[in-house]
């Protein structure tokens, strides 16, 4: 681990980000405090994944979970995304929530709410039958807190057909805009409407499966799934 | 442009793909269809976009617009992102709409509804003021469709500060899910509830800057905006 990774406890500054990941246009949307890292993922359900393969960038949009100061992201064993990362070769994760559409009276000042984190690194397998066993059931209750306790557990060969990767939540950046659009003064009084759209993932109703014997009655922890 | 690359009007099939953008996990997920990239691209408002800077994989989140069979991308001319994008180095965009959460009796079988495209290629700057001028109305336009026809043009000064880059829709894979869990035969009397938990994007009530001038009304555009 580089001796400037960020702590759990120390909110870096913008000056001692190594260069490759200080943020550089709007610096003042920056930040490097993991307690605001961990917030965006903890809400976020989908990771993209970038790595490069034969000289040529990878993006996989992944689920992932969240294991103290660990990312834990989930693959099948036998995959070549899995396999790739499990070399522990460069990874880059990116999780971004978007909050709203920013409308300003000038197209130049357009923009986006949103907070997002790219954390830096390398992934490691995870191997030991129980540390998988776990890192799943973190995964699933990242996903849909509660779950873990209804589904059938997982057998050891699904255990072993399944690939699990951390990589540690140090190595980040984050950037988020909020609040109002900023506009040149000159264009206060232009006459067009300006202001913030704000946008949120939703869910909708649930859908009973009718595979199988009726299922059971809706739990409340999908009834009142909330992200 | 390779040869076996994707042409408008022609569903390549699974078989055909080369070998680094076929997907080989679930391949009955996956599509070739330059009509299905279109919905997803048209459906979704952020890229993630990523590229190999210093032997490091990065990723940055991006608005973005559609031009036809090109992707357009956006940001500051003088950024460290569009200068390294612009070189024409390999470049990698993710768009992924998350559909729903797939609760299946069995942990194994959890899954998510998504729709996702991975498109590969090299960005081209657009330097020309009047392409700038139309490309960056196609991008508020993918974002906010009717909002160009309102708000203040960009100026020259404000074209030559944006960076504009496109990337040909043309390499590009598909992966999806949808639909209900898929358990194994022996766990259909599990007694858990199993379905799905779809999920959209929402819109917020309008929240009018006060900033400047009292904005006029809020137009239909905002008020009635769907993604």
């Amino acid at each position: 681990m580089q001796a400037w990774a960020a702590s759990s406890t120390t909110v870096t500054t913008h000056q001692t980000q190594p260069a490759y990941r200080r943020v550089r246009r709007h610096p003042e949307r920056a930040s490097y405090c993991v307690e605001d890292a961990y917030s965006i993922l903890d809400e976020a359900l989908v990771a993209h994944v970038s790595f490069t393969m034969d000289a040529r960038p990878f993006i996989v949009p992944m689920g992932f979970g969240r294991d103290g100061n660990r990312l834990l992201l989930h693959g099948a064993r036998g995959s070549r995304i899995y396999r790739q990362l499990a070399k522990g070769i460069p990874a880059t994760v990116a999780v971004t929530l978007l909050d709203g559409l920013v409308l300003a009276r000038s197209t130049f000042h357009h923009s986006m709410n949103y907070r997002s984190v790219v954390v830096f690194g390398q992934c490691e397998p995870i191997t030991d039958i129980e540390d998988k066993d776990k890192a799943l059931e973190l995964l699933v209750e990242h996903i849909v807190p509660g779950r873990s306790q209804d589904a059938r557990r997982p057998t050891r060969q699904e255990l072993e057909a399944t690939g699990l990767l951390a990589m540690p939540i140090e190595d980040f950046s984050i950037k988020r805009r909020s609040g109002p659009p900023v506009d040149d003064p000159a264009d206060l009084d232009f006459p067009c409407w300006a202001g913030v759209l704000p946008t949120h993932l939703a869910l909708g109703q649930p859908q009973p499966d009718s595979s199988g014997s009726p299922p059971p009655e809706c739990p409340d922890y999908v009834e009142r799934y909330r992200r």
